[in-house]
C-alpha cells in the first residue's frame, strides 16, 4: 500500500495561527523524512475548521522543504476558483516541485464558503464542470484559448507556466456518485474517498466504482483510489482511543455544524462525513497491530492508497509527532508489502 | 541604501520553462546569501514576457529557501485578482515567511492580460480601488465582513489565515500620478517607481511625491520609495554594455509590443517604460565604480531603496550570477553606507 498524510490546519479557540501553521508544516516534513508517500492538504475558508485557504501555495512551500513525497490537494474546491488562475497556480506548484503535484478536486459542501465568495451553492456542479473543462482545454492547447461560457468568458488566454508533468498533473476527483465515478472511469481520473465513513459504506463506493470501470470497458485492476482515514497510533489501543477520540469527535462535530449552515436559498451542504458511522469501523485508532489490521481490511476492498488524517484540532503536536513515528516504525514496513 | 533583486522569469523562444524557473530561483537564493535586502517578483500572464503568474506562490516557495531577504511583489496586478483570494494568499505568504512579505500592487498595463481574463482594461482603476478597499477592510475587521460592490459582492467572509505582520504587510503602490501619490502620502503606503525611465523623469516623480507628502502634512523625510533599475556589473563598462545592452533592448521591445496591443475597446496600456529614455541615463550597466556612481545619483534624489533587474531574458544564467557576485563584493558594501 501507499500511505499519505492528509492534513488540514485547524485553528481551535485559544490557539495561535502561526503556531498552528508551524506545527502542521513540521508534521508534513517529518512524514516526508519518515518515508510517507504523499502529503495532501485540504482547502477551507472563513472558519476555524481549516485555515489553509491557498492549499496550492502551501504545497509550493512544502516543495522546498520536502524531498520525495507527492504533494496533493484533497481537495481544491473548484467552484470557488477562477479556472485560469487555478491552472496557473497548479502548474506553478508542479514546476516548483519538479512534477510532484497530485491535483485533487471537488465541488465543496460548506454553505458558508460559497456565501463568503458570493457564489450560489446550487451552482456548484455546473461551476465545477465548466471550470474543469477550461482547465483541461488550456492544458491541452498549444496556444491561446478563447472561451465563452456560463460563468467565465475570455479571449486568447495561454496560462503560463505549463505543467511540469505532461500532459498535466494526475487528476483525482472527490466523488462517489454513479455519474461522477463514470466520468473518472472514462477519463482515467483517480477517485478520492472521504474519511469518516464505515467500511461498509466504503465497500459500496468501491462496488459502484468497479461497475463504472466495467461500463467504460475496464477491469477492476484499473481502479485508482485514495481513501482518507482518521488515524492515530499509540502503544496500546486504550491509549490511542483515550488520546484521539475526543479531539476527532470535536472535529467531526464542528465540520457538521458548518455543513448544516444553510445559504440564503435554503440549500445545505451534503456532508462528506457519516456521523452515524461507528468510529470503530472508520477511524484507524489503536496499537500498531490494530492499525495494521484496519489497513488490511481496507486493502481487501481493492484500495491500495490511504491518506491518514492525524492532525485533529485539539490533539497536541507532540502526540501527533509520536504517532507519526510509531506508524513509520511499526506499521509502514508491514503495509507497504500488502 | 537598501538593495533588492527585481525578478521576472522571462521565457525566450527556444528556452525551457523548467530551466528558466530553476535559474531564476537560484539567482534569488544567491541574492539572499550575498546579503541583498529583498527579492521582488513581477506578475504576468499569457506571454513570454514573464511566466511567473502566481507571484505570491513563488514567494511562498522562496520563503523556505531564503533566510533574511524581504519578499515582495512588484507588482501584483490587483484588477485581475479576486480580493478575498488575494487577501488569503498574501496572508499565507506572510505566515510562511514569518512576516517577510512586502505587498506591491498596481493596476496593470498589458491589454492581453485583461482580455485573457475577460476583464475590461477600462475598468482597471475602479477595480483596483474596490479590490484594495475589500482587502483593507477584511484585514482591519475582527470578524466576518459583507460587501456589496460594483465588481464583488459577498456575505460573512473572514479570510484566513490572518497576516503575520500586524495590522497587515507593508503596502507599496506603483504610481506616479498626483492622485496616486496623494493616496500613498495620506495612507502611509510606499511608492514603487519603474525601471526604464531617465533620472530626469525619476526626479519629476520624486518632486510630485514630496509635494503629495507636503499636502498630507508630512516632510520629505517621510518618503518611502523603491525604484527599479536594470543593472549589470562587469569588470569594465565596455564589457557590461556589450553583455547587457542587447538583451535589455530585446526585453524592452517585447514589453512595448505587449503594451501596444489593443483590447477590443481600442484602449492600449500606458507603458511603465520610457522607450525614448537614453539607456545610459536609466540602466545601471558598468564597472563597480560606474554602478556606484549611478546609485549615488539616485540617492541624491532622496531615494534610498533600489531593486535591481538583472534577469534579462537572453542574458545567460552564469553571467547574471557573476554580476550578482561582483555587485555584492564591490558595490553593496559602499552603497549600504550612502
Amino acid at each position: 500500500m501507499q500511505i499519505g498524510l492528509f492534513h488540514s490546519v485547524q485553528w481551535p479557540e485559544g490557539s495561535d495561527q502561526s503556531d498552528r501553521y508551524a506545527q502542521a508544516l513540521t508534521q508534513a516534513c517529518h512524514a516526508d523524512a519518515l518515508g510517507f508517500d504523499s502529503v495532501w492538504l485540504t482547502e477551507h475558508h472563513f472558519s476555524r475548521h481549516g485555515i489553509v485557504s491557498d492549499s496550492l501555495m502551501v504545497l509550493a512551500h512544502l516543495a522546498a522543504r520536502t524531498t520525495t513525497v507527492r504533494l496533493g490537494t484533497a481537495v481544491s474546491v473548484l467552484p470557488l476558483h477562477h479556472p485560469l488562475r487555478f491552472a496557473e497556480a497548479a502548474a506553478t506548484v508542479d514546476q516548483l516541485s519538479q512534477g510532484r503535484l497530485d491535483l485533487g478536486i471537488g465541488r465543496g459542501y460548506q454553505p458558508g464558503e460559497f456565501r463568503g465568495f458570493g457564489v450560489d451553492i446550487a451552482e456548484k456542479h455546473a461551476r465545477f464542470d465548466e471550470a474543469l473543462d477550461v482547465i483541461r482545454t488550456v492544458w491541452a492547447a498549444d496556444g491561446p484559448v478563447s472561451h465563452s461560457g456560463r460563468y467565465f468568458s475570455f479571449t486568447d488566454a495561454a496560462p503560463q507556466p505549463r505543467p511540469y508533468q505532461q500532459p498535466h498533473p494526475p487528476l483525482w476527483v472527490a466523488t462517489d456518485s454513479p455519474d461522477g465515478l463514470a466520468a473518472c472511469a472514462a477519463q482515467d481520473w483517480g477517485v478520492l474517498l472521504p474519511q469518516g465513513t464505515s467500511l461498509t459504506v466504503t465497500a459500496g463506493q468501491m462496488k459502484r466504482y468497479v461497475d463504472a470501470l466495467a461500463g467504460a470497458g475496464h477491469g477492476p485492476e484499473r481502479a485508482r483510489v485514495h481513501l482518507a482515514r482518521a488515524a492515530y497510533v499509540a502503544p496500546t489501543d486504550e491509549q490511542a482511543w483515550a488520546d484521539a477520540e475526543g479531539p476527532y469527535k470535536a472535529f467531526l462535530g464542528y465540520a457538521d455544524k458548518l455543513r448544516r449552515a444553510t445559504d440564503a436559498g435554503g440549500e445545505s451542504g451534503r456532508s462528506p462525513f457519516d456521523l452515524d458511522a461507528d468510529l470503530r469501523s472508520s477511524a484507524l485508532f489503536g496499537s500498531p497491530d490494530t492499525v495494521i489490521a484496519g489497513l488490511a481490511a481496507i486493502r481487501e476492498l481493492g484500495i491500495d492508497r490511504v491518506m491518514l488524517f492525524m492532525h485533529m484540532g485539539e490533539l497536541p503536536h507532540h502526540k501527533i509527532m509520536s504517532s507519526l513515528e510509531l506508524f513509520a516504525r511499526e506499521v509502514l514496513p508491514v503495509v507497504r508489502e500488502m
